[in-house]
């Protein structure tokens, strides 16, 4: 038996959904467990102050997604969510050895793809577009059309424009990262931030470790550079085998190293604490620089806002890369990066690659940030995405073969599903675009051939019956090469 | 004796400034010559159909501005500009060896003092924001979030905006550049679009051969790229010494070319066609890659739009590179690039690099070009800078050490300096910071240490009483050295 949480005054969400969440977070954080039984509805309707048909109508949400049961005579249980059954995908292990990235044949491929008209894009990362604010940016944009015609008359040069920086030194303190404006230099998105980094600290020809399996963008970037790549095996919770990132700084002179720390790209997982502070201990004694990704960082489904492994540098060797690419708005392009003792140089490449971010932007974001705006929409989305990501597994469940495994996304909206061996995840790909739906072969997130059975499925758009009928679709195309 | 032309019907410029500036557009491309004699304003009154108190104001202002004098009992005749008879800087010539930028503490010395409150910014390469046609822009942005929430809510994915690319492969056409809007690449400014370019035909190591001197901007992107430069002496008025180049190639296996073939950036020429062809014969003839940054080319104070490297280009091995910064806004951060040849590879590293170029800028843009708004603020943008440029350049003529070189701009609107021997351009950049007024000191635009006594002004900025002060100012300063 657990007491529900306080509601929390959000005016445009219906009172039943916004005590239906309190539920929904608990469960993400393991407050509530399967088996609890939760308070009776004329409990709940005391405690929160509702009618009990608010009560009523917060559980049949609540049993609709699979969070409760109901049984006879007795109440509401938490019900064990059948996604919760479903086997995660394993940490490859084996050898690692440095490579450069193959052929870009296939990227280009998966690009073209990408422009194709599909009906259902589970492919490229991004969310639904009616998932962002953008009533409420474009009523601030439009305040700021008005009061300063010449907002963009100007370059801002880097670091960029001051209001904006304070508000992301302002936002890091709740990662326990204190920076000042001037310890924030804004990019044209985190792929930029992550490109500008790479630079800075690393040469062509030099070695940088990443997780495996990796957002191949980042892969590109590195390929891109002429760097080289060493995959170093990823636990689907724990993320980086540590003990061999240590053999592999040993042993290749290992310049940098990217992790994705926050809701997994393509993973899923939130890198618990002490994986991110044991992280920076290794990479710290070693001097090698942690390129963190924080892209996802504010839509772990958990309402605490994750550290990062910024949070643990003493050294400045980390630089934190993120954008609101996922959060606001991709076509914005605006990233930052917290460059740690790396500064005056990102700043010098920042200007000889691209002179400036945008200014119109900046301003946006930050009046939108300032004004509290961002952190209603942010929790709000959170909860969305948390809703879609778990339909889409239970339907991935139902629908796909049996000993497909699924990640257990612990934010964001990628899930990484391994096929059962002998299903080719390319091959999918292209069967799935003849039927007009868009996927990411698992092969595009390795340097080194590996993940061929595996996919990625971006669950960031507003779930439907079409969603859930395309993944009964491909499960189909699964089955088909059993 | 010349009749003038017709006035365009242009609603907010005073009637007598644009009967004026249809003598200065033919002073400026050589219709008017000095000596000329001028209707009589009775002539001109008829002709124009305006009162004769018009006619006086526009003969008065064209008196004002060095254009016109009147001999008594005889009339109004165009005048020998006094900056016409300063001479320029010359060429300089000797060997050129490929060098690698040195250190970049006075990079970063100006940069910083970018950021410092000047009174008078003749510094860092932008125009007043007056200049700029922020009303009109912003009602098109305006027009837009109304009819388009959700304008930013997906990534525009390489190669970009298609009716952005459709305007800018229509506008090429003037330059007879036949390309396809797919032939067009998004990117974010100008520079990312060199910076892309260089990667695209060149790698670490490789050597680009470049004019000298040539904007710094240039010079670091190809220095962070761990690139060679190679320096070609550079005619203030025909351009780099194509035997010069041609030896460059055969002995440095040299990978790309970079030109500022329109507008140079510092010297100012426009480079005669015939020039540009023989840079293309020869550099396609070796299979040499050319960059060509078109940035100003609109801004050629030439009534004819002038053509490009890459109108004579016939084997796709020019990649022509240029944004709005300087001539809408340099706050949008929105360039492109016709690759060529080189498209797949540009598209790739677009996306590599910084995933896409901004949404809402790319549709503004695209609706001002297509209303014919952007060639109206164009024809008006290059007389007022013909006239700041000119004013400038009789200002420095009159106030700075007699022998004094300056450019003969042809556009843009950057006046190059050569200053007495003995006089150190970037001790002048300190001593002017002390006085609050900016410049570029000319060691910036090469690699090799060269124009230590040449410094760059910027004739951006509306001309006023405090701008002609402060060249006076700076006129001292220069004697001070001597």
């Amino acid at each position: 038996m657990v007491r529900s949480m306080p509601v929390n005054a959000r005016s445009d969400v219906p009172l039943y959904v916004k005590i239906a969440e309190t539920f929904t977070r608990q469960v993400a954080t393991g407050v509530l467990r399967p088996g609890d039984r939760v308070p009776s509805l004329r409990k709940l309707s005391d405690e929160q102050g509702v009618s009990l048909s608010t009560a009523l109508q917060a559980y049949l949400w609540l049993e609709n997604r699979g969070y409760l049961e109901a049984r006879p005579q007795s109440g509401f249980y938490v019900r064990t969510p059948y996604a919760k059954l479903i086997p995660e995908p394993q940490a490859e292990n084996g050898q690692s050895r440095p490579a450069t990235m193959g052929t870009n044949a296939l990227l280009e491929e998966v690009i073209r793809s990408a422009s194709d008209p599909v009906s259902i894009p589970f492919g490229a990362g991004c969310a639904s577009a009616d998932l962002f604010p953008n009533r409420k940016l474009n009523l601030i944009m439009r305040r700021i059309l008005r009061r300063k015609a010449a907002h963009s008359g100007n370059y801002d040069f880097p670091p960029g424009v001051e209001a904006f920086r304070r508000q992301i030194a302002r936002r890091s303190m709740a990662m326990r990262c204190e920076v000042s404006p001037s310890d924030v230099v804004v990019t044209g998105g985190a792929l930029e931030a992550i490109h500008l980094s790479l630079r800075a600290v690393a040469k062509p020809g030099d070695v940088i470790a990443v997780e495996s399996p990796l957002y191949f963008g980042i892969l590109g970037s590195v390929a891109a550079l002429d760097m080289k790549t060493i995959e170093i095996p990823t636990h689907p919770q724990k993320g980086m085998d540590l003990e061999h990132l240590d053999r592999a700084i040993r042993k290749h002179q290992i310049k940098a190293c990217i992790t994705v720390s926050n809701c997994h790209n393509p993973l899923g997982y939130v890198l618990p604490d002490e994986s991110k502070r044991a992280l920076v201990d290794l990479t710290s004694r070693a001097n090698v620089a942690v390129i963190e990704d924080d892209l996802y960082g504010d839509l772990a489904f958990d309402a605490r806002r994750p550290l990062t492994a910024k949070s643990f540098d003493r050294k400045g060797l980390v630089l934190l890369c993120s954008s609101f690419s996922k959060i606001l708005s991709p076509g914005y392009r605006i990233g930052w990066v917290l460059p740690g003792r790396f500064r005056a140089e990102i700043e010098r490449l920042k200007l000889l690659t691209s002179v400036a971010a945008a200014s119109l932007p900046q301003l946006v974001i930050a009046e939108f940030l300032e004004s509290g705006g961002y952190d209603r929409h942010v929790r709000r989305l959170r909860a969305t995405l948390a809703c879609q990501v778990e339909d889409a597994r239970q339907a991935i469940a139902r629908y796909f073969p049996p000993s497909t495994r699924i990640s257990r996304a612990a934010g964001g909206y990628m899930l990484w599903i391994e096929l059962p061996r002998g299903v080719d995840g390319l091959k999918l790909h292209r069967a799935a675009l003849l039927e007009r739906i868009s996927i990411l072969p698992g092969v595009l997130f390795s340097v080194t051939g590996r993940y061929k059975n595996c996919i990625r499925i971006n669950c960031g758009h507003v779930w439907t019956k079409t969603h859930d009928q395309a993944l009964l679709t491909l499960g189909r195309l699964c089955e088909r090469q059993l």
